[in-house]
């Protein structure tokens, strides 16, 4: 899995605590997570070209969510980050070789191939319960409160300089 | 995903089908699934290696199932062959930037990192209620009648040159 959506899921949570008209730019979320900010200028990217996040013009221009926080679920930034392709492809080896025959006497989906997908599919249907709401509140529930008070000090600074 | 899990699948799926006491030689199994022979012995070994195949020397030798088919799920070829490291990597992103407090202060887990470890175990609870044994019955029910009757023949031939 790429790197990318733990990148994306943090500024996303970040972004989802903050006033929804407050734009924050990617150099400023990469500062923020200690992040090197051309490669998650591009994880914001994907998030924008998703429809997650909006980039914002101007000089307190920057990303901001699109939607509210509770209709973003972790799947919509695992797929948007990851790419929503299957991770089990399927090259129907069952017509393959010497017992082959036309292939219109074959159901239509490899057994194999269904259980792998179902499990995808389990996969899935759990990332699409998470919204970036419970992953902003569990944030909060679970950070040290030293370390929120330093990151709204240090975001209120970054925010206006 | 490694394309090896899709014909370690159909190669466990056909020595469910066998007698028990039959083995078939990789280079066989390439080719009654037209594979490439050192490909998928690579992928063979992987599941000797997890103890999920025999490999049996000598004359008649070749693979055979190290347990009941119904004893092997499709979660432990998937092991086998792929690993169990989990897909998503956390590295501990809170931890980082202007707002990190000592470690000793966070919770054990970041609440995204638990989340796509929940979906993560969802796939692979969905793999572990899927045999063997299950695959195999699907192949048999699914396949043209046509087709198990070339598989017999061409492997009764393969299996006693």
């Amino acid at each position: 899995m790429n790197q990318g959506v733990e990148w994306a899921a943090h500024c996303a949570a970040l972004l989802a605590a903050l006033p929804p008209d407050v734009a924050v730019p990617a150099a400023t979320l990469a500062e923020f997570h200690g992040l090197p900010a051309p490669y998650l200028a591009k994880a914001m990217q994907q998030l924008a070209a998703a429809g997650i996040v909006t980039a914002v013009p101007g000089r307190r221009g920057g990303y901001r969510l699109a939607r509210s926080a509770d209709q973003i679920t972790l799947l919509d930034i695992v797929d948007a980050v990851d790419g929503d392709d299957a991770a089990f492809r399927c090259t129907e080896i069952r017509r393959q070789g010497p017992s082959a025959v036309p292939r219109r006497y074959y159901s239509p989906r490899c057994g194999i191939a269904a259980a792998m997908w179902a499990a995808e599919q389990a996969f899935r249907d759990s990332l699409a319960t998470v919204t970036v709401a419970d992953i902003a509140a569990g944030v909060q529930r679970d950070s040290p409160p030293a370390a929120l008070e330093k990151a709204s000090r240090w975001l209120a600074t970054a925010l206006t300089r």
